[in-house]
């Protein structure tokens, strides 16, 4: 099945919005087998998106416009779908109920442009809107078949999830056995991981591999169709054993999963607290961390400490360590880590100091990482050398530390 | 002049990345006056990139197509323009002098396909690349400018700016002097900052008055076209006093600067140092100030107190703020910034404490925020209510205390 998506929108034209739309789309209908041949972007404009209609409906099965199904004046993208094909827009009872009842909560009588957004073409099956008031619709012409959603990519989602995926599964049976899990690795590169599954990948048709590289960290995932759903299940358990011959020691999660979400799992399920100490991050990793809600049950707090003197006073490293190694050294590391820890009386400490950049540091090129972890008996620290600008540095720095901490657990 | 942008690169159309180059290339070509009429994305696949150049061809002066430059097999942008009008492909020698260097650097020899990356469309004027090694190139086919750029958008970006912007700029005289100038609003949206200026916009053709909606903030882009350079910058002056008359008190900062590079040089300005003390924003604060190089020259640190123990334990809040107000109050916010100054020894604290959600906490609704502000001789808290998710109101919240701490400078 071959589709084309086209956005309509002239604030994507004017280079205002990025098309995000057009990736999610892209990647969900790639998970269903869809071949997705082009992405078009036009304006507001009903000449141009009949244009576009009609070079799409030569070409494609599937056809999603997405966009132009709002309130004002210029979105006009059922209109041009109506004329295209000379058909009428009728209003559809639900979503018109949605629409006045919208305003009546608000005190406030829905005007003409309002109702609009119940309108459908005649002959379209309609498509709820859960999170905003436009409906969206898929209409068959011939053979193809065209998908009317909403522009907002949180309207356009829910949606797609909630309406286009059922809707597309009902026309394929099997789509409704379709499963995927994603594995999650981090401190491999994209091409070192596939080197390794290469003959996996060429070889497997079902389930399918497919390897993505993410930010600082590569991602395999792998779908598998089946008529049965725990026959899939077992596809899948056994496709991730035979890939985890292969790359088991980078792998640090699934699907929805982060390094910090699963740092918080396994401070949490050792019945740990855990204190952070950093400097060249200044806050990163305990801003990563508190981004994760639920974090407070084991995360107690940190200290930023920027400069030698804060170092010295806030987490007790030792002026000698500071004047014979350095702020950037594995003595430093661990003296914050162990300070971080006892200043906060948690039972984990982790620290960072090193050399974000763009200048050295101490004779230090940028790059240079030490990570200190500090347990009640044990302390360990690791020196990592990164490349990349500061953002980068500062980036994965925080991402190398809970790499690390998780590490330990498998007694690496 | 209209102009279509075609990108090339089948992960586009696996939805593996964004099409950022489209936004990027319409928002400059959007300033120059250019008209975008549609963008395309089209696999790497010979026979679809031809038909997407026959296709824009018809309909545009100017065509940009990005991506299916670079090494490998399915790198064929060149190839199909080459094949379209019937054309050689040919070695620039500055190019291949590069890609040579890079490997000689490596002690490594180029490969043929590496090589590829030097050919340009015989006619064609050549592009440098400043960041990688495939060469862009501008060709005219009839009335058709046809302009090919490297797909990495940071190679993209560079050759924008240092070969394309000044080639468009000596085709056309008056791009030599348009000059443009960003203002940057904080705490206004972007509706009621335009009611505020709409006549200004609206009777303006030069300079134009662009307002843009950014992350938490707007924008006004001026953008003057002239024939000379000081007459232009005193139009910008002129205009830029005629809207501070009207939404003067929201201005920050113009270009490149954020409210974050803004909060340094203020504390610089002043002499004095800085220090942060956070609670529902984990870190985010120190993080996003030590972003900025350079920042070590005034920021000492800061403390992360997210549990009430390490609130009391790190920055001496009394046990009995806590008790009679919690940690979501003015008192404690505070306690918070005075500590942080005091144990720091910074000249000013800044403190933030609430509510990131998802669940209510003491009773407080998820937004509610306050900022303490501690000055060697006072004292300030601010309240605030943010909407938004988790993510939304830790981001606002860092925004909303750069933002009051640049406010106390101007008395407000």
């Amino acid at each position: 099945m071959n589709a084309e998506i086209i956005a309509v929108g002239t604030e994507l034209l004017l280079g205002q919005i990025s098309n995000t739309n057009g990736q999610y789309l892209s990647k969900q209908l790639t998970h269903h087998g869809v071949n997705v041949y082009k992405h078009t972007v036009v304006g507001d404009n009903l000449l141009r998106i009949r244009q576009a209609i009609q070079a799409a409906a030569k070409a494609n099965d599937m056809v999603i416009i997405t966009g132009g199904l709002g309130p004002t004046e210029d979105d006009v993208t059922r209109n041009a779908l109506a004329e295209e094909y000379d058909l009428d827009l009728v209003y559809d009872e639900r979503a018109l109920q949605q629409v006045e009842s919208f305003f009546q909560e608000r005190n406030q009588q829905p005007s003409d442009a309002n109702r609009r957004q119940a309108l459908y073409v005649q002959g379209a099956q309609v498509f709820q809107n859960h999170t905003g008031l436009a409906c969206g619709m898929v209409y068959k012409h011939e053979n193809t078949m065209f998908i009317l959603l909403p522009g907002p990519p949180r309207e356009l989602k829910t949606m797609f999830e909630k309406e286009v995926d059922p809707f597309l599964a009902a026309q394929d049976d099997t789509y409704a056995f379709l499963l995927s899990r994603t594995l999650r690795f981090y401190g491999i590169g994209e091409s070192a991981l596939e080197a390794r599954v290469h003959d996996l990948i060429v070889e497997q048709t079902n389930p399918t591999i497919a390897p993505l590289a993410g930010e600082d960290e590569v991602t395999l995932r792998l779908t598998v169709r089946d008529t049965d759903r725990k026959n899939a299940e077992k596809q899948l358990d056994n496709m991730e054993a035979e890939i985890c011959k292969y790359c088991g020691e980078f792998l640090y999660g699934y699907d929805d999963d982060t390094l910090f979400s699963k740092v918080i799992e396994h401070i949490k399920i050792n019945g740990w607290s855990l204190a952070t100490a950093e400097s060249l991050t200044g806050g990163q990793l305990g801003s990563s961390i508190t981004d994760i809600a639920g974090a407070s049950e084991v995360y107690q707090g940190g200290a930023i400490t920027y400069s030698d003197e804060s170092k010295q006073k806030q987490l007790n490293v030792d002026a000698a360590t500071l004047q014979q190694h350095g702020s950037v050294s594995q003595a430093c590391a661990r003296e914050m880590a162990e300070g971080v820890r006892s200043r906060y009386q948690s039972d984990v400490g982790i620290s960072l100091t090193g050399v974000a950049g763009p200048d050295d540091q101490e004779g230090h090129p940028p790059g240079t990482l030490f990570i200190g972890i500090s347990y009640p008996h044990m302390n360990r620290v690791y020196e990592r050398h990164l490349s990349g600008d500061r953002e980068t540095i500062r980036r994965r720095a925080v991402k190398e530390a809970c790499a690390w901490l998780l590490n330990e657990e498998k007694g690496d």
